[in-house]
C-alpha cells in the first residue's frame, strides 16, 4: 500500500468507508477457497452506485485492480485478491430500494444478503425462489455475478431468471441502467444477461431488480435409499411425473457419514444404509398429494429401485431432512476438499458420476471422494478430501492431474466444468474444456468491451494473456 | 445480379437451392412491412450449417451482404433486403434433429414453422408455450433472433427461457455451439443470450435446442367489457389473484369493429359495446376454478369496473373469443397500419396508454387509432391507420412525427420502443430512445466483434455509421 493510494482513495471514501490493516486484508481479500494467498493493498466499502463509479475512474487512470467482493461465499477464488489488488465490499450497499407491489419487483442494493431478500419477500406474502445452503452470507450482487442456482432450481431456474434489471458500472466507468424491470424489451442486445455469470469481470453490479414469485404451498420431504445409481434416474422420472417436486438432490452414504461426525444432533432418517440417497421435495398441490407421495414410494419399494425411505411428517422433521444434505460442505470443510462443481445433460448424469467415479478411483485410491448434488438439473458436485497428514499445496497440486482426467469426460459429455460456482481462478485453466478457442476469442474481446484496461478483477475467468 | 456473385454461389449451392427470378426476390426480399423498397441481389436456400458457414466466407471475402430470412412475419423490417444483399431463407432447414423424453429437450433447425413445433410437442403429450397469430408462418430461428414473446408471456415467459442451446454462424465464418442443453452452466459469459433478441446481426441461427413444458390443463376464456381504462388494472389484479391465469388480453371497442368488419362470421361476444374489452384466459387448475371465475365475474359487474362480460362454455367457444383479438393484425392489414409496439412496466401501462392516446388524438385528430395488447406484461400495440385517400409515403412520413412524440413518453417511462416485434429498420433511427448512448456503443462494439465486416442484416438494428 503506498501513500499516494491511500490519498487518492480517501478523496473518495471517508475514513470508514477504507481498511488498510492486516485482518481486514485477510479477511475481505478472500472467498471460502483456501488455495490461494490472500494480499490485497486495501478494501474499500462503497455505499452509492457514484462511489463505485469514481473508484473506477481513478482506478482507471492509475492502472489499479479492483475486485468486486460480496459475502465471500464464493467457491472459485472469483472474490479472491491475490495480486495487491483494491478489494472492493459491496456490504454497506445493503438497502431495499423499492418494491412495487402490483409488478411484484423488488430492487435492491447488491450488498443485501440472500437471505434477507427471502425473509423480506416471506413478509409480503410472496417468495423469492433461489436457495442454497450460503443464503444467509452471500450478497444478491455476487448471486447475479454467479448466476447463483442452487436447490430449486428443478422448478424455479437460476438467479438468471429473476432478475429484471440491474445498474452496473462497467470498467469504463459507466453507468448502465439495464432492462429496467420490463418483462418484455427487443431494443438490441440484453446486457443484462451478459453480467449475469461474469463472475464480477465486466464491471460492477451495483443495483439489481428482482421479481419475486407467489409462495410456494406447503412443501414435504422424502430421503429415499437406493443401492444402485442407476435407479436414480428411475426414481426422478417416477418423482417428476406424479409429484409437484421441487427439489430432486443426491447425497452418497460416505456424505451422510461425514455430516453425522460434524453434526452430533443430527442422526440418519432411518436404519437402512445404502451407496446412494435422494432427497425429493413436493408442494401439497391438493389434497392428495401425499397419498401420492406414498403410493409412489410403495411402488418403488416394490419394483427394488429403493431400499427404504422417509416422508417428512412435519415442517420441522422436513428442515431435519434438510440438513442431511444442506451441511455437507461445511462437514467437509476440515479436510480442505478439492471442489468440483459440473453439470451435464440431467439424462446423462448417472452415467457421467459411474464413468467419473471409475475414473477418480483408479487415478487416487487413497483419497476418499464425496459426491453430491442436483441431479434434477444435472450438476454434481465432486469433493476430493484431503488426508490428514498431506500438505495442502501437495493435495492441490496431486486434484490438478484430477482435474485433466475429469475434464476429458466433461467434454465428451458435452457438459460444463462449472455449473454454479463459476470458473474464476480455479477452473480458469480448464476453460477450453467447456468453450471452444473461438468462443473463448469472444469472450476475451466482450471483456475488453467493457474492461478496455483490464483493471476489473484480472485474472478471473481468462488465463492472464 | 452479377455473373461472378452467380458462379461464385452457384459454387455452394446447387440449382435448387439458389433464385434470381423477379417473383422469388419480391417474395422473399421482405417480410411483413410494406414501406420499403425491395430489391435483394439473390435468393439462396441452404440446407445445411456448413453451407451457411460456407456461404459467410464467400461472403465475407467478397464482402456481400446476407439478411437471414424465416417465415417473413416480422414487423420491423429485420428481414427486408433493399440494397441488393442475397437473402438467406432458412426455410429448407426444417428438420426436426433430436428429442431427448428424459430432459425434455427438442432440438430443431432453425427453419422449422413455430406451430408445427407446437404439435410436435402436442403429440408427445408436452407443450412448447410460446404463442401468437403468426404461429403457423412464423420460423422458430426468427422467434430467437426477436425473442418472440406473444400471448402467454404472463404464465410462461418469452422465447428466451425456453432457448437452452442455439448453433449459430457468426459473421467471421465461425460456427459455435452455444450451450448445448445444459441446465447449469457457469463457464464464462452466455452467448446464447446475446443471439436471443439480436435479430440477425451477429450471425445465423442454424438449429435451435428449446426445452418443452408440460401440458397445460384444459383452458378456459372470459372477455369482458369496461368503461374505463383505469379499470384494467383493478381487473388483471383481481384476476392474477384469484385465478391461475395464463394469458391477460387486452383490446378497444374499435379494434373489435375492425375484426368485425373483416370477418363476417365472427359476432360480437355480448351485445353491450364499451371502450376497451380484456381478454382473461385461465387453467381448470381445480374442480372450483370455474365457480372462481364466476364469482369474480359477479364481484367485477357489482363494483363496476365492469359493463358486461362472457365466460366460454366450451373449447371451441374459446377459440372463437380468442379470434376476437388474435384477427386484429390481419383486419387491420388493408389500412396499411403505421405499427408501434412499446412496452412500459406493467403498473404503467395503463397510465402510459391514457397518456399516449391524448398525445396521438391532439396531434393527428384525423386518424383512427387503434390499441390492444398484453396488458399482462407491459406490452401494448399501437395502430395508426392510413385513411385511405392518403398515399403510403406521406403517410409514413407524417407517422414519423408521431413517433417522436410517443417515444419521449415512452423515454419518460422508463419504458422500450419496441415489446417483441424488433428495432430492425422502422425503429433504428429511435434507438436511443430506450438505451443510452454508451449502451448503443457497447451493443455496435459486440456486433463488430461477431460481425467485423458489418455483411450480416446491415444497417438493421444500428442506425448506418
Amino acid at each position: 500500500m503506498n501513500d499516494s493510494m491511500a490519498t487518492a482513495l480517501k478523496s473518495i471514501f471517508p475514513e470508514d468507508q477504507l481498511r488498510f490493516d492486516q485482518e481486514s486484508l485477510q479477511t475481505y481479500g478472500r472467498d471460502w477457497t483456501r488455495f490461494y494467498k490472500v494480499d490485497p493493498s486495501a478494501i474499500v466499502f462503497p455505499s452509492t452506485t457514484e462511489q463505485v463509479r469514481d473508484l473506477v475512474l481513478l482506478a482507471r487512470k492509475n492502472k489499479w485492480a479492483l475486485v468486486p467482493s460480496g459475502g465471500r461465499t464464493g467457491l472459485s477464488g472469483g472474490a479472491v485478491a491475490s495480486h495487491r489488488e483494491i478489494v472492493v465490499s459491496m456490504e454497506r450497499m445493503n438497502r431495499i430500494l423499492d418494491f412495487d407491489d402490483f409488478d411484484l419487483t423488488l430492487k435492491v442494493e447488491a450488498g443485501v444478503i440472500t437471505e434477507e431478500i427471502q425473509k423480506w419477500a416471506a413478509e409480503k406474502n410472496l417468495f423469492y425462489p433461489v436457495d442454497f445452503a450460503a443464503r444467509g452470507s452471500s450478497h444478491i450482487g455476487g448471486n447475479v455475478a454467479t448466476n447463483a442456482g442452487g436447490i430449486k432450481v428443478v422448478r424455479y431456474g437460476l438467479t438468471r431468471d429473476w432478475v429484471v434489471g440491474l445498474t452496473v458500472v462497467t470498467g469504463k466507468g459507466e453507468v448502465l441502467k439495464l432492462n429496467q424491470s420490463l418483462i418484455k424489451n427487443a431494443s438490441g442486445y440484453d446486457l443484462r444477461h451478459l453480467f449475469v455469470g461474469s463472475e464480477g469481470t465486466l464491471g460492477f453490479i451495483t443495483e439489481v431488480e428482482l421479481k419475486l414469485a407467489q409462495p410456494p404451498l406447503p412443501m414435504h420431504v422424502m430421503v429415499l435409499a437406493t443401492s444402485n445409481l442407476k435407479n436414480l434416474m428411475h426414481i426422478f422420472r417416477q418423482s417428476r411425473e406424479q409429484l409437484p417436486i421441487t427439489a430432486f438432490e443426491m447425497f452418497s452414504e460416505l456424505a451422510l457419514q461425514k455430516v453425522l461426525a460434524h453434526h452430533s444432533s443430527l442422526s440418519r432418517p432411518f436404519a437402512t444404509s445404502a451407496p446412494y440417497y435422494v432427497l425429493v421435495e413436493f408442494e401439497e398441490k391438493s389434497a392428495d398429494t401425499v397419498d401420492k407421495a406414498l403410493a409412489l414410494f410403495e411402488s418403488l419399494l416394490e419394483s427394488g429401485h429403493i431400499e427404504d425411505g422417509i416422508l417428512s411428517q412435519s415442517p420441522t422433521q422436513a428442515a431435519e431432512l434438510w440438513k442431511l444434505r444442506e451441511y455437507i460442505s461445511e462437514s467437509l470443510a476440515p479436510f480442505t476438499p478439492y471442489k468440483n462443481d459440473i453439470s451435464v445433460r440431467v439424462s446423462k448424469a448417472t452415467d457421467f458420476l459411474s464413468a467419473a467415479d471409475e475414473i477418480l478411483k483408479k487415478a487416487y485410491p487413497d483419497y476418499e471422494v464425496v459426491w453430491f448434488g442436483h441431479i434434477g438439473d444435472g450438476n454434481l458436485h465432486i469433493n476430493i478430501l484431503r488426508p490428514k497428514a498431506m500438505a495442502i499445496e501437495e493435495f492441490v497440486k496431486s486434484c490438478r492431474g484430477a482435474d485433466d482426467l475429469l475434464y476429458n469426460l466433461i467434454q465428451d459429455y458435452q457438459g460444463s466444468i462449472s455449473a454454479e460456482h463459476g470458473v474464476g481462478l480455479t477452473k480458469r485453466s480448464f476453460l477450453s474444456k467447456a468453450r471452444s478457442q473461438e468462443e473463448i476469442e469472444i469472450l476475451r474481446s466482450i471483456k475488453k468491451i467493457f474492461d478496455p484496461d483490464n483493471i476489473i478483477n484480472p485474472g478471473k475467468l481468462f488465463e492472464p494473456n
